[in-house]
């Protein structure tokens, strides 16, 4: 874990948790998902793929929040004894399922009505962040005078602005996922496997404390067709692009990073697309300060593309990274939404975000090179500062300070 | 990938969902979690914690699913050329989305409604699975004539049984669990940091194909407290046990195995804990043919823990594994839940869960030692099969047949 003042961190995200009760007029906040009941509780739920939530946080407009999670005890101890008594008592559930919890519904629906009672709350408006619609229709049934609210967008607008204990950790994961996507083209040589590549970058991930991963890691070896992402146990060949993104996971804080390598001597054409991907980048960083939009940084860096004359990407260039990878501020491509204004935030210092320019060139009828980077950005009051700091940007390229793995 | 008949395994998958269908009487079914997309439409989605779901299968009483999820094409193909227009055509959107999937839910169902308008679909009885409470409520907006149905546990309950293609994927995963488990405790020695164990043992589960995990790993070297599940960078001392517990992803499948390791030469109170390990899973393994309820398996396990005097583990004993980890049949501890009837299923052929034994004894006042195993089993015909196969069984307590790694 990051030295840092924990107390302060976790009043931050309290606080912050209050501020959309205020905005939302909400007696009482409910939390469901890894990352908000993590957000507000300090706790770090069990994480199983597809099978969440499993845990309940509950934030009523002051004191500590009243988690429904047993399996805090998952491992014995005096709340054990008496058939679980103590932990009934306090957890409201003895027993701790493994359920998928879109099955038992009914049982978490029952769960929250005891908390209710204990918080001693029969009415009221409701925030309800991203849980099954099974437990919503449950929610409802059980709690009849309860109006649920969704306070999903208002979270992850206010978690969009860290805190300086949240920067020191992101600060960490940032320089986890550099180092670990490293180590793992460090062994893009020729004749290795690209799982090889995958198995040392993972194992380096873990060893630097990551607790699993903030996405299945991509990979591509060599010339790529539509869809390619993923590692196939290929061997690497000479003249192979090897990409790889991936994001080890600090204290619930999420890191994530690309790197290029290229086996053997670059080709001309790689070297043109690969410069381009810098340029990119750098449109990008030099755009980024407080009070621009976050679509304007996604046109910097879409607008270099087009003038190189490569075919642009056709998602959105970055994401906020924070207990979640993917949340606000996402560097949208303006014209791809509806309603782009209602989630194309100001940028303000405090904000953390990836940029990550993807270029691809077309060698034959379904075959493409591609070179893409990925930096993590945090806007400060006088423009942006790199977190993630591997990057073999050229000095001439580059004015912002990147920072040192400790 | 296995060395499959990959269209059979499609094609068993599709049937099962059509059954569930059928059970339901749906005119149509929505799947959107990465599990049961993965299941009816065999693609590979991406995968980031916290943000899903990102794509949605749609099956009809026939012909293949329609598959909403532009990044199929998220590599660039000919599908880019004039904005995207073929992709646009094909997939209803020519960008694809990183926004958490809550704060875009009336684009996913405007997404719907095109895909509803393409199939000729106006109303009807639509079975939906474990989607987020905004989704639904956007979708009853969107298309007020279809009467949104939960589909989650048949869904469920069909892909319980696993067809001989699924079994042998499964083993493949089943294995590779036990190979990681077994690197990382390799490292398990005075000196070394318990995260060097992780690192070991992640790297090589992603060096035999693994996608990434199941669940985040846990690990615990020497006595534990309340709550204990997850490394600390602790430096590992003699006479630590170690507890390791993970999960590769094998083409989806998931994988689950926990070892436990002693550092130096166990004391006697250890030796008798991991002896009454042993006649737990033993116990549990006995009992699992076709035709006894999953409960029974369960206090076959709790009755040995409490025959011998241990406190017994306050969750249920086991849980299918399959393209998500912790799925039916889960082997539970029958008085936990309000109608255990529902989803305490009797066990058939082609079903494959763990069991998971763990012990514990306490040491001192707020410490306690444990020892636990985890094997996944598959009911055959006659009985059962152990797919993972490194557990250090004693011979004269194990009858069933173990298998080799490749």
């Amino acid at each position: 874990m990051a030295d840092i003042d924990r107390a302060k961190l976790v009043k931050y995200r309290q606080d912050g948790a209050r501020q959309v009760m205020e905005r939302l007029n909400l007696d009482l906040l409910v939390l469901t998902t890894f990352d908000n009941v993590r957000y507000v509780a300090d706790i770090r739920p069990f994480f199983v793929t597809g099978w969440m939530p499993n845990a309940i946080a509950v934030l009523a407009k002051s004191g500590d929040p009243f988690v429904l999670y047993p399996d805090e005890y998952v491992a014995p101890s005096p709340y054990w004894a008496d058939e679980g008594a103590a932990l009934k008592d306090k957890y409201g559930w003895s027993h701790y399922t493994i359920f998928n919890p879109a099955l038992v519904s009914d049982m978490y629906a029952e769960w929250l009505d005891w908390a209710f009672q204990k918080l001693g709350i029969t009415r009221g408006r409701v925030g309800l962040d991203s849980a099954p619609w099974q437990w919503f229709v449950a929610f409802k049934q059980r709690l009849p005078n309860v109006e649920l609210v969704d306070a999903q967008t208002e979270l992850l607008k206010q978690r969009a602005v860290k805190s300086a204990e949240e920067i020191t950790v992101l600060r960490e994961a940032a320089l986890a996922s550099g180092e670990a996507v490293m180590r793992g083209l460090a062994v893009a040589k020729e004749g290795a496997r690209d799982l090889d590549i995958l198995g040392a970058a993972m194992g380096d991930a873990f060893r630097h404390n990551s607790e699993g991963d903030a996405f299945f890691p991509f990979l591509t070896c060599g010339p790529v067709r539509g869809g390619a992402l993923y590692p196939e146990n290929r061997e690497i060949e000479k003249g192979d692009p090897v990409i790889l993104d991936l994001g080890p996971i600090i204290d619930g804080y999420m890191g994530d990073c690309m790197r290029v390598e290229y086996v053997g001597k670059p080709t001309n054409e790689f070297e043109d697309l690969y410069r381009a991907v810098y340029d990119c980048m750098y449109a990008g960083i030099k755009a980024a300060r407080p009070g621009v939009k976050a679509s304007s940084l996604d046109e910097a860096v879409r607008g270099v593309i087009r003038e190189r004359g490569y075919p642009v990407h056709r998602f959105d260039s970055g994401h906020g990274v924070g207990l979640s990878c993917c949340e606000l501020p996402i560097i949208l491509r303006a014209d791809a939404y509806k309603q782009p204004g209602k989630l194309d935030l100001t940028l303000e210092p405090g904000m953390v975000f990836t940029l990550e320019p993807r270029l691809y060139k077309q060698i034959s009828d379904d075959k493409f090179i591609q070179a893409s980077l990925e930096e993590i950005i945090l806007i400060t009051e006088g423009g942006c500062e790199v977190l993630t700091n591997n990057a073999p940007f050229l000095d001439d390229l580059i004015d912002v300070q990147p920072t040192k793995y400790p």
